[in-house]
């Protein structure tokens, strides 16, 4: 006879089933994570999150990040089971319109999903960007010892950040970046559990993936456990009990089989696609689980959430009780306050830029910075080991290093992707963040850029040495297509300023919006122009030349080429009577959101209009007659004088004046 | 008394001192890397590279790869020194236009150097991929036995490849993809000499980088060693020796001094910027080096090339002996054949598709390419983990694993930015490459995608799932600004083919041609169209359907969208008589390219035009009166079935139907 089963194993085996329902009744899915890593996931909620269903926002919850994003039909039937607002016809409708249950998990349509996940890596990544926000946050929230709350804690703040991640995860680049960064500054905080089950979708791992992982994340400063039996709980439960106690960031390799009770069990075809019908019936007759889908009794449901609970006890009551008195009567609660949204009147500072100002906007954009980050206490960041040349350090305040996060200065390291990730980790957390590179280097962290645009986090980019006339570091540092690449990401705003001015105003956009934004940054001296200003920059484009009598034509041009433009037309007036308006775009995204009546103002129909930009021609197109009116760089620059390099791409000031002339004259 | 210098160090000091007097005389550059790692190249140079300055493209020489390209005016000194073909004008050109030195080393411009590099991990990444070519070389190149010809090597193909990377390098990502695939497949003929001097460009490693590197290197399967004073040459020597000997790939990490000699040395000061012409004197004292610039005495030039021509001694001569009569003779020679365009006739094969044929073309395109490559034997790659999805495998031939290189699959894991660079370090090699992964991924490799077209490298890249219509995966799998993001990379073709009849013109136009190319693909089957075909993929554009009596407006349209715009045209002629032609565009670039009459004739003048094609409206502007011509998503997609996304996205083929018809109607 049968042992009975115990109620932890009737709970994981009817989160596999619910999973393996949803996958069949949606057609597609991936079965072979949900029915290996139940147990894994099953241990976490019952026996360490400390987290409440009914408050899915509760700040100090730890967080559960599903890295392997594939596996949601795991991750859907676990927050139903544990009482999060889901219904059971969400799980019905897994990957369908208008359900709390797409394909992929998606921050902000199911509570209890922290991040978007899906593409490998990502995951991980972000939960170090959150570590690392819970240790800042921590270190905010030392509690004031006269008030003798929280006795144990000391802080308000003190969640952890477990990650469920797969071998995709682990062979990915921005999982090694992040890794390495969370060793680097002991994020104690972080829990990583592996799914290592030696299959990835096209076969076994050997075949390609064949390190030693627990070595690698001991070399980055790791504390690594290693499980035998996947459906061990007594041995994952310790392991995860011990990795609470470490002073460093931990993984626990847990080893388990792919699709198990499948009759695929154990190999990559079990990973991506329903069960058929036939292996569906074994196996919930091995589950001992009645087939009719999507039924789970009520006293599983039960259990399974009488044990969450348990696990906070009436930590949860205590904690809102505490904040609420600290937030309402406490110095430092500003600190604390987890809206990003932070409604500064940036005007209120005393800019006072000089008339006679000639800098490079990435210099400008570093006072800046320094002077707003006092009115933002949210807002940290730093660079990919290119603070010295994008200026974006905050010299008032101290670097956050392993064991003293007090700082508001990251050192990303050479890691532009994972500092992309940890962008969106902190700003989920609460942050207002900020990382810089060079433009032509936000390729690397692209598909990060994309997933906080997805998940409209009010990250902030900065991207210094904006174009081809950085001059001798040549092609490879000189961007082209970069600002089209980022232009052309949905939710994005891409803002590239002319001067101080319009720097200012570009801030002052960014931080009373809560969209993503790249800041582009010009590294040779632009010169304050008398006409640009700050309170236009919200509308994206404004004229900053007006025609005098009549109008010849406009140009249409954003960062350091304004100023060319508005030289040009200045010339062109003083010795050819040209009469050209000039524009500039610091927003292409915000004017094109602007009514019509107002787009028509700036650029009035039926007159010639040219476009100077030193990037490439795509989306331009959209403001002029045809290609010939086009001022753009469509190649890849050279190395040289910056005069050199500017000459070669048709773009010196003679040459870009004669063409304006040609075109409009 | 001072011991008298050994040549040894007198050619080093020179290589020093020649790197600095370029960088002070162009005012820009990187002398720390130049003072603390001359000895390591010398070293290398000196004693171990197997190379003729003479005939810098020899097939079999060693490659040498700077991946800390920020070092490249010591690369160049150490080049003119060896002997290659660069003039002291070049030297004291350095960074300036039309010279062969450009700010980063960059392929095809200077001698010697083997790749672009300068964006930190590329080149190491790409350093595996060239060794991984050399082992398949090698595999291929077996002398036949009784030619009894290098009877100690066995193979024409014996290369090594050797790259001197830095701490930045050893951050990225990238880097750690590609050294765990290198480890994986155990290229014991790549050695990497780590420049290791605990500072990075904002300051001291130990702020952000403080994992021990060679225990990760031997986590991921490599041979390492230490070295512990950079300029004990004999020291490295022998490192290097030991590291030839090993069947894994070696790591030598070598402790220098970034900057040694300057006043700055040690520190982050001396990593970028010229040193101040106090600072050159001291150090040119230091070295007994007199203090006119660009002087090297003829005996030191003569003694370091003399030790490198010593290091091929006949074997160079024997070398192309052997390798012209093989290639003359042997019926393999086709594959150690280095061109990499291959002149096939691609409509020699009796292609035969159904005219019912309804597919996607991903599995057209699977199908085509285990064609194809019985024709073009250098024709090799394989997937980021998703051969099983883009169905790119070539199923008559093996994996390529670890001690067994004769297959022509190659299983690059979840490491889409390392396979990109891998492509170019086979392509490098004398290979046509081609790798796979879904086009939402393409951003993961960007960067890398990025060089080859800065190299013009004859890659393949294979981008499948292609659109929104993926369905259920959700906005993290569905490209929205992925063709555009690839569009404007200069130098690189863009490839979205309709169907089996483009897909074959695709294949045609792409291995004719010697640029990187873009195969974007198809998940959904679409309908073989009856006026497709292959012979007009090379114009870019041409029509599928010809209005039939009066012309009433233009679609243009790609890929599985230009089946959608046929049925449409269809049927309003049908039903409405409205006349619509059809133009099916599976290469903007090429279409560009065209004379202005091809383009008129294909999309006349006067004459309305929409655009249907699901992804970014950026770039198609060009073609029609204004944006609300466009048919395009700039918004991401959702998860749901298929017909709920396209919906969601405006488009369905009724939504698009519609559309159409008030625009043309």
């Amino acid at each position: 006879m049968a042992k009975k089963k115990s109620v932890d194993w009737q709970i994981i085996d009817y989160i596999k089933s619910l999973g393996i329902d949803m996958i069949n009744e949606a057609g597609s899915g991936h079965p072979g994570i949900v029915l290996g890593a139940a147990p894994i996931i099953y241990t976490l909620f019952s026996r360490h999150l400390i987290i409440n269903p009914n408050d899915s926002k509760w700040p100090n919850r730890d967080r559960f990040i599903l890295s392997a994003g594939h596996g949601s039909a795991l991750l859907y039937a676990t927050l139903y089971m544990a009482g999060y607002n889901l219904t059971i016809d969400d799980l019905k409708n897994f990957r369908r319109k208008g359900y709390k249950t797409p394909g992929h998990p998606e921050y902000g349509i199911t509570p209890g999903v922290e991040v978007t996940s899906g593409p490998l890596g990502q995951g991980l990544a972000t939960a170090v960007g959150m570590a690392l926000g819970g240790k800042i946050l921590q270190e905010k929230s030392v509690l004031p010892k006269e008030k003798g709350m929280f006795a144990k804690t000391k802080n308000i703040f003190n969640f952890n950040v477990y990650v469920l991640c797969s071998d995709g995860d682990l062979m990915e680049g921005i999982s090694y970046e992040a890794v390495s960064l969370a060793g680097n500054l002991a994020l104690d905080n972080l829990i990583v559990l592996y799914d290592s089950n030696n299959i990835c979708l096209d076969g076994e791992t050997k075949k390609t993936f064949t390190e030693n992982v627990l070595d690698r994340f001991a070399a980055l400063g790791w504390y690594t456990q290693y499980v035998r039996d996947g459906e061990d709980i007594d041995e994952i439960n310790n392991a995860i009990i011990k990795a609470k106690r470490t002073n460093k960031p931990s993984i626990i390799e847990i080893k388990t089989t792919i699709g198990k009770g499948s009759l695929l069990a154990g190999t990559n075809e079990v990973h991506g696609k329903a069960l058929d019908k036939e292996d569906v019936e074994q196996l919930k007759q091995q589950l001992g689980i009645n087939s009719e889908p999507f039924i789970v009794p009520e006293d599983i449901l039960q259990a399974f959430r009488k044990k969450i609970m348990n696990n906070i006890k009436d930590k949860y009551d205590e904690w809102v009780n505490v904040y609420n008195k600290l937030v309402n009567n406490n110095p430092f609660a500003f600190d604390l306050n987890l809206n990003p949204v932070i409604n500064i009147d940036i005007n209120s500072i005393n800019w006072n830029f000089s008339p006679d100002l000639k800098e490079a906007t990435r210099i400008t954009n570093g006072e800046i910075m320094n002077k707003i980050c006092e009115l933002v206490p949210n807002l940290i960041g730093g660079s990919a080991d290119l603070a010295s040349s994008t200026k974006t350090y905050l010299k008032n305040y101290e670097d956050i290093t392993a064991y003293n996060y007090k700082g508001r200065n990251i050192w990303f390291g050479v890691r532009e992707h994972a500092m992309g990730a940890i962008l969106s980790g902190l700003a989920l957390t609460g942050f207002r963040p900020f990382g810089s590179t060079f433009l032509t280097f936000s390729d690397y962290l692209k598909p990060a850029i994309r997933l906080s645009a997805m998940m409209s986090l009010p990250v902030i980019y900065i991207f210094s040495h904006d174009s081809i006339n950085i001059g001798p570091d040549g092609p490879t540092h000189q961007p082209i297509e970069q600002l089209t690449s980022l232009r052309t990401i949905p939710n994005l705003k891409v803002f590239r300023p002319t001067d101080a001015h319009e720097l200012v105003g570009c801030w002052d956009v960014i931080l009373n919006n809560n969209y993503p934004s790249c800041l582009v940054l010009s590294r040779a001296d632009i010169n304050l122009l008398p006409e640009t200003n700050s309170q236009n920059v919200k509308y994206g484009a404004y004229i900053v030349r007006n025609e005098k009598e009549k109008l010849d034509g406009v140009i249409i041009a954003t960062g350091s080429e304004v100023a060319t433009a508005y030289y040009i037309a200045n010339e062109l007036y003083d010795t050819k009577k040209l009469d050209i308006r000039v524009v500039s775009m610091p927003c292409m995204e915000l004017f094109l959101e602007q009514p019509k009546e107002y787009q028509e103002e700036i650029l009035p129909i039926g007159y010639k209009k040219v476009v100077i930009e030193a990037g490439s021609s795509f989306g331009w197109h959209q403001f002029v007659y045809n290609s010939k009116y086009l001022i753009t760089i469509d190649k890849f620059g050279i190395s040289g004088t910056k005069d050199e390099v500017l000459e070669d791409c048709n773009f010196s000031y003679a040459q870009i004046k004669e063409k304006v002339e040609k075109l409009l004259g």
